[in-house]
């Protein structure tokens, strides 16, 4: 009976591994590996799924109307599971919700740079990928299936959240983008529509890998 | 004769971990100890000199006049000896040099997160110190001693940049710096006035350790 108890347990143990090895291999081919930069939709679908903050710029109407950067934590989905389309974790006691109220005006800016997949390059350098999505700063309303959608992206990816302050009043806001500004090699930015971010044909094949 | 050869040994062994521990402490403290929160000015030039890439938003004159935000790099001195206003090296190949020049408003963000300070904490949370500095970006006259410091802050901070294509006319630009909004604790944004930030009673005081 020893014996065998023995053997059920290594097995287990060896099938232990080997699902964590297929998961760990399985995670690091979807989460790291940057895409060629000639695919400018993949680039710019793995830029925005691998980070996880960038900074969220609106008028600012403190400033009389100036261009207003903010350092903020986003998500477009579970992680690994990306879907283009970001997700913030808002308070109006912060100028960047107040100001999207009044002008819903606004751009997200994201880097490659602290991905830490630009080696020794500067982070100017156009091989170290940068991308701007620039459209309409929107409150999610709160009782809609897409709130349920960015509460589990956000603190998937932001576990920090879910204790900040309920007096805060934190809501959930998105980007609906309208333009996209991408540079990931040399040549200037790469033309990329919205339609080819969100339906990005060979990126989508690697999250069925 | 050997005890005294052992204890000179000893002693300079010691006098070396001293030294080596002074000069360890010295170069952290300069470096990369981050200032008391408390110490708005202190942690807003830390935060600036100690990082070399940002978020320099503008008004976007091809996106009817949308904030757009672009990852740059940016210097405010030698390493180590910052100045706290930040200089860029710019082209108007890209849309933020042509914004500047027809709308000067612009903004300049900067996270304490890629400096690898936060430890854990979500790039969001308050104690994870960020800075934007608002103002007007102003093109530097390539003549003037301005030029000359403009140039040895980035290229010393950006070496790859003495190379980059004569031929896309890369200027100097600065932030003429009017309003700055820092948080780096819990609380709110941290009253701070530009002379206060360009004057840091405690912040000099570390530069001449």
């Amino acid at each position: 009976m020893k014996i065998k108890g023995d053997f059920r347990c290594h097995l287990f143990a060896l099938v232990l591994i080997f699902v964590g090895f297929q998961v760990s291999v399985h995670g690091r081919l979807l989460s790291v590996s940057k895409p060629d930069p000639d695919d400018a939709a993949a680039t710019a679908r793995w830029l925005v799924s691998q980070n996880n903050w960038g900074v969220l710029n609106t008028i600012s109407s403190d400033l009389g109307g100036a261009p207003f950067g903010n350092v903020v934590s986003f998500s477009d989905g579970l992680p690994d599971e990306g879907h283009g389309i970001p997700y913030f974790y808002l308070t109006t006691l912060d100028p960047t919700a107040r100001n999207a109220l009044s002008d819903q005006r606004s751009s997200l800016t994201i880097s490659e740079y602290p991905i830490g997949t630009c080696g020794k390059k500067d982070p100017e350098n156009p091989s170290c990928a940068k991308i701007t999505l620039t459209g309409k700063l929107k409150l999610v309303d709160e009782k809609s299936k897409e709130a349920d959608f960015a509460r589990n992206a956000l603190f998937s990816k932001h576990p920090e959240m879910k204790g900040w302050p309920k007096g805060h009043n934190f809501q959930f806001f998105t980007l609906d983008i309208e333009d996209i500004f991408l540079i990931d090699w040399f040549g200037g930015p790469k033309p990329l529509t919205v339609d080819q971010y969100l339906h990005p044909k060979t990126y989508k094949l690697a999250f069925t890998l």
